[in-house]
């Protein structure tokens, strides 16, 4: 057993955190800490876990933190690079961004603050032309989880990428996320009179966050630089992305060509999944399950490839992605204790 | 491991089970079964489950369904009385509510056709002055499964009646329920546009066939006839239940003596939970979980107690409470394979 | 033309009374007054109005206020009372609760404050004895806009209560709210997060605001004391309430007695409808326009009659009410624009 | 007064129609027709129009339809290529698709039947070099309303083509609607239990039969062809479509441009809106208005201009536009009737 805290452990993150581990046979859950919420029992704040609802919530501090196996951070950006440093777990997986991108420069232009570094990038499945990249997560001692939109549009498109079958620029991704995405912020527009019924974007024009790390991933995936229009959009639902990725198609390349790439990348992978012909992604079959399920498409008229992925931006986007990575550093069953059936309808 | 097959494994209940008896570890999944979608694989109805995607589904018959030690029944009203008679499983428990009400008057008022007769009812933490029902059900062949509604409200209600704290008249619920409570029925009325942004009452003035359970299971709790005027709503979700149920109070009862008689009912089970007081239930904090959630409240200034229950309409009102159901049956531990965490936010 | 100002124009029900306003033919909009948004021009909090798109709003007080035909109040509890003295209209309409109750000891146990008096009370079609009561409302000066709760609650139970068919004890309410009731605050429970999917109960066992303004529009139906066990629940939906009221039958009372009541009582009314036969009342089809829809019940195994209405939380339930009140006020067809279509799906 | 008739009054275009005519003050209701539920009073299919509740539905045959100013076709696709013929009405106009398109051969490809012909495609605000598109509607007697989603996409694109601002090729656009879009088929995709909570993709690859017709109005707007990657998704609202529109930027074009094409295109368009900077389109905000409302951004980076546009689909998409329409083809102000202020939140 691995004895594991959640920093953060008041957010969506971290609630959606210790509801996986609640089901994982090989973790014993310990310090459970938040800012504000400190002193806190957990039921107030995630009613929907019953067996850790007398939990008080304690201080995010490196002394309550010390002495865990591993330690997850579900916190604001900014807030996990002060932190990091004084933690003395064997394994520290960060949920926020402060350590995905490589690229100090980009990190500057999309955050602002100085960057703090970057860690293992915990895409297992992210394809490139060596295959896909878990193996340096394998023991890992430090792990960015990636972001949400990053994960959805990243298994969409990295297959294509890494066989070269389509154009490194002229992408085009637009993605819709439900609510949680933006996590449990007093904002007007994220009240539910404004949500429900309503869908707006946001990020217009290139200016969120997550398009450079999208640009990281597809650049490895296909060995050369790739930049993207991404415009993600707020939809009316509490979980769910679905990623609608475009990409100009390489000069003699067929539907079985692309088709080809994605059997090959995901055919052996437990939670990636191209679906059957005929069969589209929708948010509702991978809702709370730590699955990503694709299609592809080729619009022949056009010269456009169309991949449509689907996630559950909190499980896969986020916790499930998370504790996957927490199983290969480990030395886990990459599996363990993360669903793999969606609650549906 | 138990060799299980599912009678109706096209519909909401049908996929709801094999969700969960995926996860369940002493079972082994057999025959799918359903009627019009025979033929079909099963990710064409189940897209969330890609475990079992590419099963395909047989016809409902006692051949397909011979040689297994469970059969789950999620049948229309009255398909599953032919067909239970001619099934050799050890165990088969019924989804529908054929089964489900001792009283054929009550059956043929309600039901309109002949009454087929009475299993054992499946509801283990159901209250009665000699303590919760679950006895009769271990070791138990034949189970009928309670419908949603008199899920919710009789857990809400029977402590009350059990310690004689309410009166047997004046009795009245009112519950709101997803829409996933109808079932994948083709009418105009469940399609999307029309339930989204929009709540509507159905049943009203008695007629709804949930009523006389609900008034079984209190009449067992109070040892008394009791009645009740239940008033379902469609409310604009997929899941849940919020039974908002209320009793005159009878006299010289205090609010300490109503909390006490459900500490005292629901201490020590794992799925019914009265919540601390200030806490109030929501629906969302139990989807996808087989926890039923309470919250008492005394109106001196009308003499009446209020007692609201939520819970996931498919699974503690359907499927969770099915596999509870069959873990008694089988003498395995009543909680085995069941979530206790809800999926939320 | 009659001019008209609006205070709380950033709110919910100062947008929706903009909406209307901007729809009647008498009416020249005047100023917009707001607290904490004062400064903005109203497009940054109403999107929905952009025929008001470049009006900065003005602060909240006598002066801005000061020269308008109407004033609308569309204000937090307390707020009115302190500035509807200083004001120098016509008319003044309050949507607030300050000036809503008759009884003094009613307002400080629920509202904890001191009592500020009360207004003509402007729920035109509320049955009595000796018929509606919209007569004290042509030409009055200060008028109390009734709660949202209320006005669904009290025409629903009014005239059974009128023509004593029901009795004035074990009277139970619940209703189903949409989120914009609970106005624009920031509060995480009306996160879109928490509120999508999820149904939950509040202000449960007799606490909420609006049981005593049910109590007194009920006891002036029947004239005689009705107490009301009313508990409010929050859907998944941004408008739309669904009441569903219930009552004990008087001896001898027939479905046919109760439905005449509600004939004669709404026959001649242009926004309260009691349904055919067959046909209930849903939020949706109410959605934007200033109708109630009802149909009534008898529940004979149990004796009680079942009332369900349906309105718009913010068109009847509050602006559209306050519209219909100003036009009694000021001599104009009661009707004058208000939208009797809702808008649906 | 125009006398007007509605061919498939049982719908929901037909039921938005009703909405919008009801409203429109030189519009006198004449015959409702309909094919499966002729026979049924009104009400059973559009209970949101209390006005013509009683009225019975007739079938849909030239007989019906004859003595009409004007005739509105909200019909399946196919239906009114053969209907038209033979209807007497100085105006027809049909929402249906039959007479969209110019192109022949683009017709045949996507709806796989004969082409029927074109009529006046009933677009007023579509930008081409030579300004709006409004003349050959005024007076027009047969008019082909857009396409909800064309409505959207050429609003969004068209003044960036009409002055060259970007490039033929590489455009694409992902749209979300809600479901109303689908009309009232009873089909399980469409069930609320599916839709609620979920995102899904259709059509995608360039299948959708509304992607020529966008072509058409942009190629119109370009002076030359203008190909088109279009991806339509499924939202869990009712009503409204978010649009966002890509195009790569044709050199030399700065940001300013951009919206001064914008502004100069729109800026005296009683219906169409481009949003000042830093505010985004949202569907909640033009729910139940003619509005379609627009904001431009520029991703330097990649070289692409990004629009987002925001229409209700059956307002401005359909039974708006079609009203709209009337107007011009009457010779009436083409604002007359209809509604500019969204139901919102």
């Amino acid at each position: 057993m691995f004895k594991v805290a959640v920093a953060g452990a008041s957010g969506y993150a971290g609630g959606e955190l210790l509801r996986l581990l609640l089901g994982h046979p090989q973790v014993q859950i310990g310090a459970l800490t938040a800012a504000g919420s400190a002193g806190d029992v957990l039921a107030r704040h995630q009613p929907h876990l019953p067996a850790l609802a007398d939990v008080v919530i304690q201080p995010t501090n490196p002394d309550v933190l010390a002495g865990h196996d591993v330690v997850f951070l579900a916190l604001p950006h900014g807030a996990s690079a002060v932190l990091a440093e004084q933690l003395d777990a064997r394994v520290v997986i960060d949920c926020g961004a402060d350590f995905r991108l490589i690229d100090s420069v980009a990190w500057q232009q999309f955050y602002g603050t100085e960057h703090a570094g970057s860690w293992a990038y915990g895409l297992p499945e992210l394809a490139t032309a060596e295959g896909p990249q878990r193996d340096h997560l394998q023991g890992a001692r430090r792990i960015a989880v990636p972001g949400c939109y990053p994960t959805a549009c990243s298994l969409a498109l990295a297959p294509a990428f890494a066989e070269q079958l389509v154009q490194t620029e002229q992408v085009v991704i637009v993605a819709a996320s439900g609510t949680s995405g933006a996590g449990r912020s007093l904002k007007p527009h994220l009240l539910g009179s404004e949500t429900m019924g309503s869908m707006s974007p946001y990020g217009v024009g290139g200016s969120h966050r997550h398009t450079p790390e999208i640009e990281q991933n597809l650049s490895a995936a296909a060995g050369r630089p790739v930049t993207v229009s991404f415009t993600p959009t707020l939809a009316p639902m509490s979980r769910g992305i679905l990623a609608t990725c475009t990409a100009s198609i390489a000069p003699g390349v067929s539907v079985d060509d692309v088709r080809a790439a994605y059997e090959n990348a995901y055919g052996t992978e437990a939670f990636v999944h191209l679906l059957p012909e005929g069969s589209w992604p929708t948010t509702g079959a991978v809702l709370g399950s730590n699955n990503a399920v694709l299609q592809v498409a080729v619009d022949e008229r056009v010269g456009r490839v169309v991949i449509v992925c689907a996630i559950d931006n909190l499980t896969k986007g986020t916790a499930g992605g998370a504790v996957q990575n927490m199983n290969l550093a480990l030395g886990l069953p990459e599996t363990m204790g993360l669903p793999t059936t969606g609650v549906a309808p």
